[in-house]
């Protein structure tokens, strides 16, 4: 009898975002494997294994999750958000790659969930609306200077641009040193949108112009929206203004 | 007392994945609106009315939404996939913007759901395991010049990139085009996904190299994903294979 693994996408972290897919997956899991506060989301149930590591450990975490699978049992490996948008779906298929060959035998799928950027594109109208792209801000895995080349490119080209893994302890300046580069290919007004926590008793969600917001009000969990010089905040009196970007756009990208 | 619209994520199509909160606000409508084949995914229930429309109206659906919402009607537009990606958020917002004053006192909520390049690149492993980005290649609202400097841009800075709207009877060649020059900008094995009715029962999913990729293969709902130079197949016998984009990435980019 062969074993499988389930990599599944928790959503922003309130249960009513969770697809019913991604609740069946967990609830016929044996185990469960991943970063701490992501596994103490997920109701326990008797006879269910719990493997919580650190968020700096997604390989030996992958490598774990496999070798368990791999012994015959139905593994499930929990990311917050959607597993394969910066999150745990790479890290397991690095794994197969690169591991034990028998481990390309197992029976592997992913299950998808609400990323963060739609989650808090939701919450303010639609800054997504037209086209976009996700960079991550983490220069862990990749150099800076290539952060920097994709920040330029996106703006220059007229995508909005959500920002994953703004910042961390060890990664302190580099949120400060994007919206500065930024603000040379988009206007001073372009609306930037900081949310984290969406659905839970946490959430917050603001909007800034570029040339006014702070690095520093952002954290781990945080996921930003930059908009397009196209972007639009639509004044609600009483109300939470909305942000959206428009559908069409000129040759100029504008 | 003041109406309220509900911009509702379907997810792919599967209702295991359409989350709690999407079938909850589904459930509380006076109305549906949407475009007739997403209307027709909805369980009906008795007193709720449906308001089908044509794929190209979403101005005119988005205004007949609000006007019914500033009537005091508890108004759902449903949208395929997430209402903020290529879809119908956007336009309600175009439309509060532009619109009767009275729309900016409604109460708007945006529901999110599972996009479409998440549903595909789970079924496939982790293809946006890296930086990514999403352009819709209908060139109705945007200059085509546009689209081909988007893709540009993209493919040159080493962004996995989804194409949204590839084709349509009314835009037969764009797809190929761009194809065409995705091919200056990427390796001829670039792994490319075509992907269409994820868990439904028409579900295809097909990966080619770019240099062998038959744009009159996709139609209006498929969803493509053209890796970076850094996407990778790993061949499982017996199995379909996996194609995933590495956490990590050199200063190339590659």
């Amino acid at each position: 009898m062969s074993g499988s693994l389930s990599v599944i996408g928790l959503g922003p972290g309130n249960p009513q975002t969770l697809t019913p897919e991604a609740a069946a997956a967990l609830d016929s899991a044996d185990a469960l494997y991943g970063y701490g506060p992501y596994l103490d989301r997920v109701p326990s149930r008797a006879g269910q294994t719990r493997h919580a590591s650190d968020n700096r450990e997604e390989g030996a975490r992958a490598a774990a999750a496999l070798r368990h699978a791999a012994e015959g049992a139905r593994v499930a490996m929990v990311s917050g958000g959607d597993p394969g948008v910066f999150a745990m779906a790479a890290a397991v298929c690095e794994q197969i790659e690169s591991g034990d060959a028998a481990w390309r035998q197992l029976d592997v799928a992913v299950v998808p969930g609400v990323t963060a950027m739609l989650a808090v594109a939701a919450r303010v109208g639609a800054p997504l609306g037209h086209d976009f792209c996700a960079i991550s801000l983490s220069d862990n895995l990749k150099p800076w200077e290539l952060i920097e080349r994709r920040l330029a490119a996106a703006a220059g080209a007229g995508f909005v641009i959500a920002l994953y893994n703004p910042i961390s302890r060890a990664r302190p300046w580099q949120l400060g040193k994007a919206f500065e580069l930024l603000r040379q290919h988009l206007p001073a007004s372009t609306p930037v949108i900081f949310g984290r926590a969406i659905g839970r008793p946490d959430e917050k969600v603001t909007v800034s112009p570029l040339d006014a917001v702070d690095p520093s009000a952002a954290d781990m969990a945080t996921l930003i929206i930059v908009g397009s010089a196209l972007t639009r905040v639509i004044e609600r009196p009483g109300l939470a203004p909305l942000v959206y970007t428009p559908r069409s756009a000129d040759g100029a990208g504008t």
